[in-house]
């Protein structure tokens, strides 16, 4: 089971590619999209199809696990991210993907198993999990993991 | 100028192709896209995004003139169909058009000369300007030909 893992995003979307089997998961690749503050607004969510489309590509993933959006006070910015989770959407649409949608409580559960935990304790998880450094990756990348680790491995035997 | 007039949704999407020059205003196209309920989520983003593909194709626009969306009561609602609306502004992307955006305050400003004017006159007016009869034309569509009659005209001499 190959998991592309999304953390969604205008600015920067955090992307995640994970192997999950009966071993256990591995990271085979993690990213953040970053479109240009510059390019208009169409022109940015172009960056992020593109960026998307080359990751399914190289890592050829069965399935997308994506985070459920909610509102926050500040509106404008909660549409242009629902516009570019659309975008996400869309591309797993096109390659057949299986899609698994989460709630950020839910990723924090799975991860920490306490919905309210601080980023902090998701990304030192995420990294004692995947037995990695990760110094070096940014919070969009780390959710993208998270996500891609929540979803459950039904595809094969426990 | 062709100018492409989307009113964004995610189970129907209006569109609206409209030729301006100094002439007047002609329309070449208008229909709904409609996804099928029964579709999961990303499907029904697929089928709006083959939909507008299919229209560019055949009407090759220079303009997409798409309204803003302001958040409903229903959030899950509106997250959905911002989602429908980046597919839209992604093929505009992809197909070099230039976008324009407006609210439907606007639109009802142009179209009726009053930012809160029922339905029924944006209709009225919107087959009045154009001397058609459109009875059988639906409110997403009617709405999205007002969105491209709301387009200024700047490409050509007045």
């Amino acid at each position: 089971m190959i998991i592309l893992g999304i953390d969604p995003g205008f600015e920067r979307m955090g992307c995640a590619v994970l192997e999950k089997n009966s071993l256990g998961e591995k990271l085979l690749y993690s990213s953040c999209l970053i479109s240009k503050r510059t390019d208009a607004h169409e022109k940015r969510l172009l960056c992020l199809y593109v960026g998307l489309k080359k990751i399914i590509k190289e890592h050829s993933p069965d399935t997308m696990a994506i985070e459920k959006l909610f509102f926050s006070n500040n509106q404008k910015t909660a549409i242009k991210v629902a516009e570019a989770r659309g975008v996400a959407m869309l591309i797993a649409a096109e390659n057949n993907l299986n899609v698994i949608e989460f709630t950020p409580l839910e990723v924090k559960m799975a991860m920490t198993g306490y919905g309210k935990a601080e980023k902090d304790q998701v990304r030192k998880m995420v990294l004692a999990i995947l037995k990695i450094d990760g110094a070096d990756k940014l919070d969009d990348e780390i959710d993208a993991i998270a996500i891609a680790i929540s979803c459950p491995s039904k595809n094969y035997p426990q």
